[in-house]
């Protein structure tokens, strides 16, 4: 009889064992940005150029989340160095308003504390997620917008720029097409800023599991190339753009932030976890394939569950993205294939 | 045997008209904010005051709506009106931020469409409604912010003020006794900024179910007093503040906007009907009563469904309110009781 019981506690912790080992000790994901990018005009060079960048910042996450870091520092590591690139569509490099100036939307959500921060439509601040980050920890607010927003960042010593840092050559002439395409369409201003061919957005996010099992979100943002009248787009919408919650999930969208704001698609993702009980996946792509694709609402998303399981779907032709776990699975892709 | 038949078929139509009159033909309901009111410091001429002004709006909404007009249209007529109220904090009114300015956020959102607009920090807008109403009819786009915004609702003919229009001396006093307040309590800027006196926030909002089974709800505000740095709260925030979906119901939220935003609180209610099948009231007072709650949260929601419920939940010690529909019922309320 005791040799029984010895016989059931050593394939129960054997069961155990194996469960444990499943589960990731911590996990990363990153996105670039989704949109019709087409293989034809995507130079060898200029691939390796993307791939490395997307490997540069999720080793600046991994090397965070293997030394024991949180999740939340994780997301910045990665954030700010995909703001520096100028190839990503966010911080330096980011696409330009109609005015020709760089505005820029940023926000970061903690799983383990329920708390947010955000700010949008700033000119100065070097690295936007570094704000986000400071309204979440440092003030009582969720969301900052504008001059005031800049005023906050730099009375809490965050580094400002001239708005010429954020332009690139590149970003000047793309702004120029655009221009030329809405003349030569005579398309309302308001109405042509969308793009399906991916040259008008994109995004930068991450999502972190930690050691601790704790989650963060975080995603980053130029906005639309020739945008006006302060457009903001889901970016900086904590539930729209961004959302993280240790009893479900984080979640960073990237794509047609109308879209994603009116079908609050990063919290709908969490929500369908905590109440209907789907897997990440089954949810993750119910959202990208069906709610949004039905009305047309281009993109993707990246998540990572308290489980560790991660969904990168998306809808458009690529989305520059990327993951790595403790289990030594890493990837980073730009199209489907 | 053919009798039987006439039988069953006359009970059925019985049953069917019975289950039909129990649904209302239109729905109405609105909020002018939540908090801490105590009644010792409200006058019974006061009370009288904003009791007329609740009627006032939810007439309007009712004109509207017994004549077969949309859901939209109800909530813009009582949100303007509230507006051009001074005594409710949106519009004429609004409280002041700390540079002794009225930067005001609306938004709505149609659950017929599902297409919603908002803008957030705008000075020169006389009704910000209509603002957020021009966004979602007139533009792509869904947020707009600032001057930008500006320049777009004046471009489509929209009615601006100066930010003098705004600002009353009630409004002036309380800033200067915040101010005051903030001064000798040594709080920091940005801590100090919600009070749970109730003195330093308000909301105005509207939801509305018409004839045609059409949902809409819509949220206006001065945010709070005393506020910097470009605080948005989440009345201009669709999932947060505001959110309307034919499928499910239409949300118009008051209170701590920061811990609205976290929670995706308009949202929330919709995706609890969505995939938990819970009744409007049961969800709504989970929101209010337990997540809001246990966190901190102080604020209430107005909620219409699709059946025509109404849930008018809130944890402050009052919020002013008021519905009716087309069977006759109505009420206004300020108290719990």
């Amino acid at each position: 009889m005791r040799f029984f019981y010895f016989l059931i506690t050593l394939l129960l912790t054997m069961a155990a064992t194996l469960i444990w080992q499943d589960k990731p000790e911590y996990v990363f994901a990153i996105h670039g940005g989704a949109g019709a990018m087409s293989r034809d005009k995507m130079t060898p060079e200029l691939e390796a150029q993307y791939r490395a960048g997307l490997e540069e910042a999720l080793s600046a996450g991994e090397t965070v989340l293997k030394s024991g870091g949180s999740a939340e520092d994780a997301v910045i590591a990665a954030i700010t160095l995909l703001e520096d690139n100028p190839l990503f569509n966010a911080g330096k490099g980011a696409v330009l308003t109609n005015a020709g100036t760089a505005e820029l939307d940023a926000s970061i959500m903690s799983g383990r504390t329920g708390l947010a921060g955000a700010i949008a439509g700033v000119k100065t601040i070097r690295n936007p997620i570094l704000a986000a980050r400071l309204v979440m920890d440092s003030s009582e607010h969720v969301m900052l917008t504008g001059k005031g927003a800049e005023t906050f960042a730099s009375s809490h010593g965050l580094k400002t720029v001239k708005n010429s840092y954020f332009i690139t050559p590149q970003r000047q002439e793309q702004l120029r097409k655009v221009k030329e395409e809405e003349k030569a369409s005579g398309k309302h201003a308001d109405a042509g800023q969308y793009d399906p061919s991916g040259k008008k957005f994109g995004t930068v996010g991450a999502v972190a599991l930690d050691r601790n099992g704790n989650l963060a979100a975080g995603t980053s943002t130029g906005g639309m190339t020739n945008k006006r009248y302060g457009r903001v787009g889901d970016a900086p919408i904590i539930g729209a753009g961004t959302y993280a919650n240790n009893n479900t999930c984080a979640v960073s969208c990237t794509g047609h932030g109308e879209y994603f704001i009116r079908n609050v698609v990063a919290y709908d993702l969490a929500a369908m976890l905590e109440y209907t009980g789907k897997t990440l996946e089954d949810a993750a792509n119910q959202i990208i394939f069906k709610k949004l694709k039905t009305i047309g609402g281009e993109g993707g998303l990246i998540a990572v569950d308290k489980q560790g399981n991660v969904a990168m779907p998306f809808n458009s032709e690529g989305m520059y993205r990327g993951y790595l776990n403790s289990k030594g699975e890493r990837m980073v892709a730009i199209y489907k294939d």
